[in-house]
């Protein structure tokens, strides 16, 4: 793994092994990563906290991972795992951090870029 | 969005809008977003070349848009699209850059690891 690019940090993508949403992107140091592996449990580097954080080490809900893939220059994780405890991923609630679409942001970007709208689509 | 906490950029994970394959993750500034929601192409920013970057610019395997999907805390994309051309997205000619498992590193580092030494590195 190239962990240099980011300053010591790859991009982890989980995604759920059963239903194929993508549930959340963390990033991992080399401890996270060591740490993941050795535990089960997705383990991320909390940017915010300066510290390895297992995800749902306070809330219970848990990923337990079933597979580790790296992409063609080695400098991202595909997380493929399974929801453990309630089952929500997100901190709001929901199960994946993705519940929201770019809608407002897109327009106002491309109005102020002067070229056509997102009509979705 | 909040380009702040990675200097202009957000990572940007590629799925595909039919299988739910993961293809690809880029990184996206502000233009880069603006490019894909005028477009409708998926655009980076390519950290190695300094420059925007229409995947498939060259190849012709495009990835055309079809839902652009933000996370909680707004700074990750999730880019829901089709492929085309070849449909390929690696460079390496395979369809997802995670082709790969992640197994002989793992290995090593669970074993190197031993007891999860924090080395900072």
């Amino acid at each position: 793994m190239d962990f240099d690019k980011l300053d010591g940090l790859v991009p982890a993508v989980v995604q759920d092994d059963e239903s194929g949403e993508v549930l959340m992107v963390g990033f991992m140091n080399r401890d996270a990563l060591r740490q993941t592996i050795a535990s089960g449990y997705a383990t991320f580097f909390s940017r915010s906290r300066g510290r390895l954080w297992m995800k749902g080490e306070s809330s219970g809900n848990r990923l337990a991972v079933r597979r580790l893939l790296v992409d063609c220059d080695e400098d991202t994780l595909l997380v493929k795992a399974v929801r453990e405890g309630a089952g929500n991923v997100c901190h709001t609630g929901e199960r994946s951090c993705f519940f929201r679409e770019l809608v407002g942001a897109p327009v106002r970007l491309a109005a102020a870029g002067g070229r056509r709208k997102a009509d979705g689509g």
